[in-house]
C-alpha cells in the first residue's frame, strides 16, 4: 500500500470534471480541487456557480452524462413558469439544479461563506474530495467581442461562443482575497495538477486571484497540468478560438508556454508528440497518453499515469537525498 | 344586456378563488379581487404568497383541481435538492409554483411594488379580473398556541391546524398602509362582496388594514357576504375550530355577527335557514341558496344569485329615488 498522496488539482468546468472523477477514483489519493469562480453570475436573482456545480454533480454521480453538466433526471418546469412571466431563459436552468441555486442564494444572503456553502453541498451531495473556492469574493469574466463586453454565460451560452474575441478580463481579480482553504491546499499538495480545463476562462481565473499563483510557485509539490488540446482542437469549448483569436498557439505548446513558470511537467497527447522538443525547450518534462477522457476507465487510467509519474518522482528525489 | 357592474370581492385562499371564478364567469361584471397577504412567508430565502397565487393559478385555469391549490402538472425537483441539502420541506412548492416565487422574489428585491408584481403575473398568467393586494407592505398572521407562537403556514401547513388556537395576531398590521388600487376598487364599486373564506385569518386581515374597514362602511356600493359555513361546519381549513377556539359562534350566524357592520346581507346556505331570524336581527338581509361550490356551474350560479340580487337593489333604489 502507498502512503496516501495529497492531491490539490485546479479545475474548470466538465475537463475539469472529468480529471476530478479520475483522481478521485484512485486509492490512496487525498484530492482536494480548486474549482472556478469567474462563470458564476446571476440568473433570476439566483447566484449560479456553474463549474462548482458541475464539480459537485460529477463527484456525487448526478451529472447529466449525455451533456456533461445540469443534474440527469432534470425538469424545467421552474423556467417554463419564469419564460411566462417574460423572463429570458437562455440560460438552460433544471429545477433540481434550481433546488441548488435557491438554497447557495438563501445562505449567500444570510452572510454565510460561499466556501462553506460549497463545502455543505458536497457533503450533502456524498461527494469525499473536497471542493474548495479559489476566493469567496465575486470575481467574473468578461469578454469583449466587435459588439462590446458581454458576460462570461452571454458570451458561452447565449452566443453559443460565435463572436470573436478580443480581449478577456475579471472583474474583481484585483481586490479578491485567496480563501485559506486554497492556499493550504497548494501549499500542503504532494503533487498539483492542472486539469485539461480551458486556460484562459477556467485555470487563469483561479491562478490570478492574487496570492495563488505565488503559492502555486511556491509550493513544493510536483506540478503537473494537462493539455487539454488534442491535434491543436478542444474536446469542449471555444480554448482553441479563444487561444488564437488572443495571440497564443491553440495547441500543447501553447499550454506549455502559458505554464511553463509554475509547473513542471505537461501531460500532452500522444498525437502531439511532435511539439515535444518544443515542449522541453520551455523547461518542462513530458508525460504523454492517450488523453481524451470518455469512459470512467480513461478518467481513472490518465489520473494514475499522472500519480504514478508523481510517485516516481517523489521516489527519484528521496534517492538523491 | 345590463350595464357592466364593478363587484369587488375581499378574498382569502381556496374558497375565495372559487368565489372568483364563479363571478368571473359572469358576462357584465367587471371584478376586482383584493387578496389576503397575511399568509405571506418567506420559504428558501423566496417569497411566497399562497392565497394571491391561489387566486391567480384559479382564473388562469392552471390550479391543481384536486388539491385546490398549487399548480397542475406539476413536479416536485428543486423541492427534493433544498430537502437533499438539509431544508425543511413541509411547505409543498412546485417547480412550476418556485418559478414564480423566484420571479417574484427577485422583483421585490429590485425594489417593485408587491401590487405591480402580482398585477403583471396574473396579466401574464392571462387572468382578466384584477388582482389587487390590499396593502404593499408586509403583514403576517401569527397563531399562538399551548407551544407558543406559530408563523401562519407553521399552524396550517406543517401543523395541519392541529394545535388548538388561544389567540391570533397579524404583525406589521399597524404600520401597514392600503394600497390606492384597492381603496379605489372599494370606493367605486356597485357591489362588494366578501367571499366564503375564513373569517379570522382571510378577511379580517384584510380589513384590518388601516384604511380598509373604514373605506368599505363608507362605500356606497351594495355589501354581501356569503358564509363559508353550511351547517356549523366549513368545507375546507380550520374556520370552525377557530372561531369556536375564540370565543365566536362557529356558524352562518357568528359570520353574520363579524360582518354586520360593514355589510347588508348575508348568503347563508340552506341548511342554515333556522338562524335566519337571529341574523336578521343583526340588521342583515338574507339570501339562502346551495352555497357548495364544486363544478364551475355552482361557482357561477352562486354568484349569478349574488348579483342578480345586487342589480334587483339597485333597480328598487332607482325606483325609490
Amino acid at each position: 500500500m502507498n502512503t496516501p498522496m495529497k492531491v490539490t488539482l485546479l479545475a474548470g468546468g466538465v475537463g475539469g470534471a472529468k480529471m476530478a472523477e479520475g483522481l478521485a477514483a484512485l486509492p490512496d489519493v487525498d484530492l482536494s480541487i480548486i474549482g472556478n469562480v469567474a462563470d458564476d453570475d446571476a440568473f433570476h436573482g439566483l447566484w449560479v456557480s456553474p463549474d462548482i456545480d458541475t464539480l459537485t454533480y460529477s463527484l456525487a454521480d448526478v451529472i447529466d452524462r449525455t451533456q456533461g453538466w445540469g443534474v440527469a433526471d432534470e425538469g424545467h418546469r421552474a423556467l417554463q413558469t419564469l419564460s411566462k412571466l417574460g423572463a429570458e431563459t437562455w440560460m438552460t436552468l433544471g429545477d433540481r439544479d434550481f433546488g441548488l441555486h435557491i438554497h447557495r442564494t438563501m445562505r449567500r444572503a444570510k452572510g454565510d461563506r460561499p466556501s462553506d456553502i460549497a463545502r455543505d453541498v458536497a457533503n450533502a451531495f456524498g461527494v469525499k474530495p473536497q471542493i474548495l473556492l479559489p476566493t469567496d469574493d465575486v470575481v467574473q469574466t468578461r469578454v469583449r467581442t466587435d459588439d462590446g463586453w458581454l458576460s462570461f454565460q452571454e458570451y458561452f451560452v447565449r452566443e453559443r461562443c460565435a463572436p470573436e474575441v478580443r480581449e478577456l478580463a475579471v472583474h474583481g481579480l484585483s481586490d479578491a482575497r485567496p480563501t485559506p482553504e486554497a492556499l493550504e491546499a497548494i501549499a500542503g499538495a504532494d503533487l498539483i495538477v492542472v486539469a485539461p480545463s480551458n486556460p484562459l476562462v477556467s485555470i487563469a481565473p483561479i491562478l490570478d486571484v492574487p496570492g495563488i499563483r505565488a503559492a502555486v510557485s511556491d509550493a513544493a509539490a510536483l506540478k503537473v497540468a494537462v493539455s487539454p488540446f488534442i491535434g491543436g482542437k478542444v474536446v469542449k469549448g471555444p480554448a482553441d478560438k479563444m487561444m488564437k483569436a488572443l495571440g497564443e498557439r491553440p495547441d500543447a505548446l501553447g499550454v506549455a508556454r502559458r505554464y511553463a513558470s509554475i509547473i513542471d511537467a505537461l501531460m500532452i497527447d500522444r498525437v502531439d508528440a511532435p511539439l515535444g522538443a518544443e515542449i522541453r525547450a520551455e523547461g518542462l518534462d513530458i508525460l504523454s497518453s492517450a488523453t481524451l477522457m470518455k469512459s470512467r476507465d480513461d478518467k481513472a487510467r490518465l489520473a494514475s499515469e499522472i500519480v504514478d509519474y508523481a510517485r516516481a518522482q517523489q521516489l527519484e528525489t528521496r534517492i538523491a537525498s
